[in-house]
This record gives structure tokens, sequence and C-alpha cells, in this order.
């Protein structure tokens, strides 16, 4: 790979460091995988990301299309797999991309990295980027996939009214409590107002 | 407002329309609520953050702190609330910030916009936009929290193996397939591999 999207390979590494905080290896591969994809797909099509994993992968969507997870085009569907589909946004037909085992052999770094049979400090971190590098998307598949309707479009948040638990502002559609009232919030604690 | 993060208030701007792909009044106030926060937290503590809602408000905590979805240290919890906290990744004491809708009189199209009183159309944005820099951190409020510790620390996905319905790598505590496989697929179709 001498391109990630529009950035050549030093650049792309640089952009992930500023963004993710390192090199990752996964977000080396999943800007690979990215770019694969976005070169499947019809030119000029809205399109939106489903990534099937909450790991490393999400960025390198967030930061190779326009999809984020602010605006909406990016849902994170955390079911395990290494994989994402850009579609259109509208009918639901797109591909999809993953990490196809079966394509690992002969890149044994890679191998033992993705199946986790080494540690992090038992890698050899440049070896690992060297031959994601070197693979491209030669270890990766596509297929079309079409989205079930639901996930289509945006869902209203509708009239918005003051919690009468915590006094915030919340979708009434929530129920009588916001949902950090009704028992899904994540703080212990949370007391002594200021500001 | 002068200042968000380490950017002008017209720099971020260009930075959200960039990453964000409109200059969305949402990312504009959470770019404030995100400056507020990081203002109160120690200096060199390292922090993780959640966020209360998924619309516009991950993007501004993604811009301005180390915390995205991808390295994990960012958590979308939608209660539907426009609030986030910042919390100490091992201790879990953090701040909260959130929209104070009792400090929202006064400030008539920034109530409107987030009541959902006015539709888009109806909205004056240049105006929004004007409040919203004007106001800062008075429609604010901020608090100190303490996180439940099972939201602390990164869960390992522990062995992979190749999920025996689909042949792709998944995490073996799943069960015995991947839970693409066990229901939770968002595609009505998934087919013809090429590659």
């Amino acid at each position: 790979m001498e391109k990630i999207g529009r950035y050549s390979f030093e650049q792309y590494l640089e952009v992930i460091k500023s963004f993710h905080g390192s090199e990752s290896p996964g977000l080396v591969l999943g800007g690979i995988m990215v770019d694969y994809a976005l070169g499947q797909m019809e030119p000029g099509v809205l399109f939106d990301a489903i990534c099937e994993t909450s790991s490393c992968l999400p960025d390198a969507i967030q930061l190779l299309t326009p999809c984020t997870i602010g605006n909406g085009w990016l849902k994170v569907i955390d079911l395990g797999r290494f994989a994402l589909s850009l579609y259109d946004k509208y009918r639901g037909e797109g591909v999809r991309v993953f990490v196809d085992g079966g394509k690992l052999n002969g890149w044994e770094e890679i191998w033992n990295w993705f199946y986790k049979l080494k540690t992090k400090r038992e890698q050899d971190k440049d070896l690992l980027l060297a031959q994601i590098r070197e693979a491209g998307c030669a270890i990766l598949s596509a297929g079309p996939v079409r989205i079930d309707p639901r996930y289509l479009g945006k869902t209203s948040k509708g009239a918005i009214a003051n919690c009468p638990g915590c006094g915030e502002p919340y979708p009434q559609k929530d129920g009588a409590l916001c949902l950090g009232c009704s028992g899904q919030s994540p703080y212990e604690q949370m007391t002594e107002l200021t500001g």
C-alpha cells in the first residue's frame, strides 16, 4: 500500500497518531479496509457506515469517510467481527469488507496478532505494520450487502421535556423519567452542582 | 467564547465542518462543554469519557480530547441527555457537564432549538450560533461524579476463533456462533463473496 484514502501511508500514520493516540495496527489495517470499501462504491452515492467492532476500525471510518458517530452516519454494532459496511443511505445496498481468516496463511505476524496468539509485548510491531502494509487488500474479502430497513434513516428524538428526576432535558418518548433516572446511569455518585 | 480547546472559535468551526460535515450547533455547544470539562480536570490525570447522547457531542469529545470511539477511551451511553463526563481512567472520579435547562431563559433561539420548538427550517442558524457563542458556559452546569466500577478498564476480548457459521474470526466468549450469526446481524442479505 502506497496510499490510504487521500494520504500517503506515512501521512496516514501521522493522522491516526494524532487522532487515535498511537500507530495502532488495527487502525492501519482498518484504513486499508475503508479504502478498499470506498473503491467499491458507486461514485456520488450518499452512504452511511456500519462497523461491526468497537476496536480501532470505527476511527478509520471516521477519518477516511464523512461518517462519524456524532453525525449519525456511522453506527457501531459490536458483533466482534473486524468488518465494516458502506451502504446507500436511502436504499441500504452496499459493500461489506472483512478480514478473511482464510487468507492470513503466510502472514505470520498478522496471524499471531489477529488471533491473539502473542501478547502485545511479544509482538514485533514494526514487522506487524510492515506485513499489514505489504499484504494490503490481499487478506480482505468483500461482498454486497443489503441493510435491514430498520437501520436506515434517522429516528427523531421527538418532544423534549425536563425530567422530573434530574431536571435535565430528555426525550419524552423515553418515559416518565429519563433513562439515566430509570436506572441506566453509569454513575455511582452525581452530586454537588456547581457552575 | 474566543477559544475552544486550542482553537480560535473560527478555527473550531473549520475543524468541525471538516470532520462532522457541517457547522452543527450541537457540536459548537459540545465544544464549549468539553472545553469547560477539561478546565475542571486535575492536570496530568489520564482520563476517559462518557457521552450521554449519540448526537453531535461525541464528535466534540473526539476532536478536543484524546478519547475516541476506536481507542475505547470514549463510551457513548445514550441516555438522551446532552451531557458528558471526563473521569480518572483508574479511579473513576471526574466531572460531569450538562446543558442546564434552568439557565436557558433569555436565550430564545437556543431554547427553541434545544427543546425542538422550531423546525430546522424555522431556525435562524446564524442567530443560534451567535447565541451559543455568547452564552458560553453560562447555560451549563457541572458537578463531580464517580463512575460505576463496571465501566472502568478494558474488557479483554479473550480467545479468537473462526465462527462455524460465517467462517470469520470472532471472540469465542460470544458463544458457539458469532453474534452476527446468532441473529444480531444488521443485514438482510450478505452474499457473493468477491475479492
